[in-house]
Parts: structure tokens; C-alpha cells; sequence
């Protein structure tokens, strides 16, 4: 006999962290929305409270001497350990996740200055596709389209300069070779740039060990930054010097302080830097990355696969009869922290489902998402999700 | 007999709105730097609270579609209207100065493709000097370099392309002839980009009035929107069609949302968004902006006028005769938020300053900047730093 949501929440070993986030409205059934805003954790209001209130008004401007200057490395080596894979001094935070990716892809692009081709694919997300046509278009280069990332290694070749990639799909959560595409654009002479949006907090990264050179991913998904969090970038240390971005602003130049005249970046990640730090933003990142941290995202894996799992079993048993399709992989190996059903009626059903208290996301076609965050989400409040899910449909 | 301090904030018509902002820190004698950062309304504190514990932990995604995803522009028409003398539609808010600084710059390069020479003075602040070298060197430009803003009307010509230059200088806090200058330059066929960091939320700004281009500012410092808080950009409505940026980012596509192939910009200001707005960091600047529409953007320039011309009485009657020389202007009329005061011996008396609880900055290589925050300051708080300015001299 299957076992019941109440038995896989009672023996899930992360059960706890449940009560480490700040409540859901009271209309809320289920929150299935994890992967487009993670829920607050406690620690992040606690956090943010202390920052305004007792750094900011306290402290002052004494602040910036007192840590906020190195908070985007500091934080970007602890998100690099906890999550990433990556050795101190190649992770950091602030911008957004698209102006990250317009930074790195354009200081890729000028490290094959004999090659124009930009590789990606049709079904990247939408931010990553526009930034790539932009940077073909300014820089006279042009963009290899492909349908699917499977795709990737029968384009690469002596034109291609930088491959750029979602590691987990948006809309179907597969997860793409990470490491096998790094080292077939590697084998053809180009640089990857790994876009970890879906990737980071919910499963385990070796960018390190697999040799990626860039990376950026935004903090408000799985790690529970918050509403438009500051993102994060990672230049692998081997190219930090000859990897130069062209926002050259204060906080990338080498001692930023003394104001003098003409630009000479930082000969490290805080290169990529441009301006000001986000520091009341970060603080809300901070809190996120040490719940992951705490947790272990070996553990935050295995409930992914767990929670996910259950999804498939539920869409099998009471989903499929009704005419749905299931818009992701099966296997688990390939699969990231979410699960998408289908059904031609889908645009007409999220509004309401979420009406009824189910958040979901809906995405163009036909596609109903449902984002299942280890950390904060529960096998019976995903079982209540499906039920009001084919309860609506029927 | 001269006024004292302590009449003078008796009959401060803004004295009742330094008890909106929390209390600094008690080894806080004076803060004199609010012009670098500026103290937290408790409104910002109260409007961050309610946004992570109620907005983005009761109603999480949902939060995008009740208001988050608009906030960039509804916030900035509010600014406009407040703040910067601009008709609704043409301010934006989010990332820093420096990547708006970036992205106009870029814009306005575009649209004077037969000139390649950009205007700047040496005394700019940093990070307008950096970027300015950046977009140069990216676009096989030019930048015309001025020692003082005063000769900028000298090398306008046929091959100028873009004018950029701080209003109020962050050394200095000279204001700079923003309308004769934006006249000069559109004799000259080029366009105008104004820093406003030291300028927004301190005097009256009439940017639609006065036909300024592009501008750009922080709004941590008068604004009082927090530590790297979210900054703005302002694009004349003229513009927005032929002012395209380079950071493709799917906030500035036409029906976001849609997640469509191909990039469409918006053709309003929205065009010059990219990433996902950060949300947090945009609710401690709404306090700050609120704070400001309130007091009145007239009264806070009356008071400004009045604390930096108390400064400069009591430069003169205490520290000129210590062998401090005044290095901000005596002409009110041209005197911004802050009075800057030079000693050969300033880098070794700030931080004994700041030790004795006089909140102050050194800014290389002599001054030691007395930023006057007309909603924070006090009369008394000034004559006090002074005091123990010229007693931790002597």
C-alpha cells in the first residue's frame, strides 16, 4: 500500500523547516510557487529588521566600513560553498539576474574575439534569450538557435564562442548535461555561461569540479531571497583577469575609496562589480542562503525528488484520466524541483485554481506549474493541491 | 545679536520631521553625512515590515500582480512628480546609478551615431568618470575631458555627442547651470545626461521645464531609501521611442509575460527596465519619497540655505581662524546640500572625529564634507559638531 501524505510528512527529515518560514494568507491551500517566489523565512524579516533598524539607523554610515563593502563577496563565498561548488573568491551578488548575464556574456564574447556565434536555445527563458539577441545584435555577432538543448552539440564548432544555457528548464524542470556541454564547448574552443535560476537551492552544483566558466542565477526561487532579490554571478578563477565587463563602475575598481582618476578594475570576481551594493536586499539573500546552508542541499535533493515523485504519482492516479499530459521528465534523475502538467483547457484553469487557494504558475501554451519547494512545501499540502486540481476540472 | 542654534530650530518650520526618522545610535553626537547616506524614516522600517510579513508572506506571487510589477514606474512618476519636476511616464526606478548611467549613456550614444565625443569634467564623481571611459573605449569613442564644468561650453561643437555631468558636485556641492548647460548643448546638436545623486530630494529640480535629456540618481542619500537602494532614471517622453539600451532584459519587453520569441522593447519608459524589479529595496524608497512629497520640496531648500550658510558663519567665526579653508561656495544660490571645509590635515582628523561621534566623510585629498540633511539635521546637532570640530583641532 502507498503510503499516505501524513506518513511522508511525518518521516520527511526536513519536516521542521516547515515552521522556519513566516505564514501563507489564510486563503492560501497550497503554495505551489516556490520556484517563481520562494516563501520568507522567519530569519529574513528578523534580518531585515535588525538592518534597518540597528545597522542603517545605528551605525549609520559607519556601515559600509563595517562589512556592507565586502557583503557582495562575502555572501557570494558562502552561496559558492552552501550551493554552488565553488572556492571562496568567485561568486558575487547584486543587479539582477539580466544584467549579470548581459555582464558575463559580454565579457565571454570579448574573450573569443575571433568568434561571433552565440549558442542557445528556443525554449530558454525569456530574459536569456532577449539579452542574447541584444549582445548579437550591438556586437555584430549573430545567435545559433537550437530547439532543444539536446541539440547544442551537433552546432559547436570553430564560429562558436560562448554557449549560454538554463541548467533546469523554466517551463519543464528537465535538467540539462551541465557537465557534458561544458566540455563539449570546451572540446570546440568555447566558454559556457550556466544560467542557475532553477537550479540553485534545490539541487547540488559542482561548477568548480566541471570546469563552467560563467554563471549567474537570480536568489528569489529556491533560496528565498525575496520579491526581486539581489542575483548572483560566478567567473571561474582562471578568468578573472582576462574576463572584463563593460559597466565600469566605482565598486569594480581597485581601491574604490580613493576616488582617482581613470579606470583600473579589480583584478578579481569584484571586477564584475558596477554600483552600489543592495545592501537591505541582500540582507533578505543572507537569510535564505543559511536556511539552504543549515539544511544541506543533499537533503533539500532528496525531498525534491520525493516531492516531485509524489506529484507524478498523484498526476498518474487522478490527472492523466482527466486528459492531462505530463509536461515533465519521469525520470528523476532529470528532473529539477518542479513538475508541469498539460491541458489545452490550462489558461482557463490557473486563474481558477488560484482563486480556490491552490498557487500555481501558468505558462504559455498549456502548461500549469507546479514549483515544489523542499524546504517550505508538504506532501499533504501537495496531495490537497491535486485534489482541488481535479476537483476544479471535473 | 546672531540667532542661536536653539532658536533657530525652534522655529524650524521642518523641526517636527526629525522625529520621523529612528534614532541613531547613542555615541552619535552629529550626523553630517546624511548627503552619503541617509537616516531611515521609521516609515521605511514600518513599509519593509509590512511588505516581507504580510505582502510578500501572505500573498507571495500574487504580490507581482497586485502592484510589484508596476511599482518601477508608479514609484517613479511619483518621484517625478515630487522630487524631480517630471510629468508622469518618464522615471523609472531599480538598479544602481551606475547601470542606469550605463544604459542612457549607451542610448543617448545611439542616437548621435555621426559623434563620438563625450563631455565630462575631471571632478565628476567616480563612477560617471569610469563609465564614461568604459563607453568610450567600447564604442571607439572619445571623451572630452574639462577640468571644471565652467569650461564645458567651450568645447561644445559638431563632434560632441553626449553632455555628462553631475548637478551638484559631490566635493564641492556646487550646482551646476543645469538649464544654460542643457541650452548650450542642444545648440551643439548634443544631448544632456544629469547625475542627480546630490541634487534629488535636497533642492527643486524642473527637468521637463528645463529640457533635460536623460538624467540619472541615487536615492540613498536625500531620498533616504536605504543602502544601495534601488536607483532612477528619467528619459524625456521626446525620447522614448529612439532611446534604446542595450540590456535586453524581459521587464522591457512589450507583454512581459508572454514570454514570446524575439525581443520587442516597450516604447515608453519600461523600455529601459531589464531585470525583475527589487521589490524590497523599492519600499524603503517609496518611505523616502514619501517623506520628501510631504515636507515640501520649497521648505527643504529654505532649510538647506539656512543650515549650510549657519555652517559657513561658524566656519568663519571658528575654524578659518584654525587655518581651515572653505571649500564650497559662499553663494548660497550655488551652494547644494553639504559644505565641504579644507585642511592640510584632514585625513588624520576624520576618523578622530568620527571617534568622538562627529558623523562626517574625507573625501580626498583635503576636505571633510558636512552633509546637512534638511529633514534630519538639527541647528543645534551642527553647532555641536563644529564645536568639537574646532576643539578636537586645537
Amino acid at each position: 500500500m502507498p503510503h499516505t501524505a501524513e506518513h511522508r510528512d511525518t518521516t520527511d527529515p526536513l519536516r521542521d523547516y516547515r515552521d522556519r518560514f513566516l505564514p501563507a494568507g489564510d486563503d492560501v491551500i497550497a503554495y505551489l510557487d516556490g520556484n517563481s517566489l520562494g516563501r520568507p523565512p522567519k530569519a529574513a524579516l528578523e534580518k531585515i529588521q535588525y538592518l534597518v533598524g540597528q545597522q542603517w539607523a545605528g551605525r549609520l554610515i559607519r556601515g559600509w566600513a563595517e562589512g556592507w563593502v565586502d557583503l557582495p563577496t562575502r555572501l557570494g563565498d558562502r552561496l559558492g560553498e552552501a550551493v554552488l561548488g565553488a572556492a571562496p573568491g568567485q561568486v558575487v551578488l547584486g543587479e539582477s539576474t539580466s544584467v549579470w548575464l548581459y555582464k558575463v556574456l559580454r565579457a565571454a564574447m570579448a574573450m573569443r574575439p575571433d568568434r561571433r556565434e552565440i549558442v542557445t536555445d528556443r525554449r530558454n527563458f525569456p530574459t536569456d534569450r532577449y539579452l542574447v539577441e541584444g549582445i548579437a545584435a550591438e556586437l555584430g555577432g549573430e545567435v545559433r538557435w537550437v530547439d532543444d538543448v539536446s541539440e547544442v552539440p551537433g552546432v559547436l564548432g570553430p564560429r562558436t564562442a560562448v554557449v549560454t544555457l538554463s541548467h533546469v528548464d523554466y517551463w519543464s524542470a528537465r535538467i540539462a548535461d551541465l557537465p557534458g556541454i561544458t566540455r563539449q564547448a570546451h572540446e570546440a574552443g568555447a566558454l559556457v555561461v550556466w544560467d542557475l535560476c532553477h537550479s540553485a537551492g534545490v539541487l547540488p552544483l559542482s561548477l568548480d569540479a566541471h570546469g563552467v566558466d560563467f554563471a549567474v542565477g537570480c536568489t528569489y526561487k529556491f533560496l528565498c531571497g525575496g520579491p526581486g532579490a539581489p542575483a548572483f554571478a560566478y567567473v571561474r578563477r582562471d578568468h578573472q583577469g582576462a574576463a572584463r565587463q563593460p559597466i565600469w563602475g566605482w565598486f569594480g575598481r581597485r581601491d574604490l575609496f580613493e576616488m582617482a582618476q581613470g579606470y583600473e578594475g579589480q583584478p578579481d570576481v569584484r571586477g564584475m562589480l558596477s554600483g552600489t551594493p543592495p545592501v537591505v536586499g541582500l540582507a533578505g539573500v543572507e537569510a535564505g542562503v543559511e536556511l539552504v546552508a543549515e539544511a544541506g542541499i543533499g537533503r533539500i535533493r532528496e525531498k525534491a525528488i520525493a516531492l516531485t515523485g509524489y506529484a507524478v504519482q498523484l498526476f498518474d492516479d487522478w490527472l492523466a484520466p482527466l486528459g492531462f499530459e505530463l509536461g515533465s521528465p519521469r525520470d528523476a534523475a532529470v528532473r529539477g524541483g518542479h513538475v508541469t502538467i498539460r491541458h489545452p483547457g490550462a489558461r482557463e484553469l490557473a486563474p481558477k485554481l488560484i482563486e480556490a487557494g491552490v498557487l500555481i504558475d501558468f505558462r504559455a501554451p498549456d502548461g500549469i506549474r507546479l514549483g515544489l519547494s523542499p524546504l517550505s512545501t508538504g506532501f499533504a499540502e501537495l496531495r490537497d493541491a491535486m485534489d482541488v486540481l481535479r476537483r476544479t476540472l471535473s
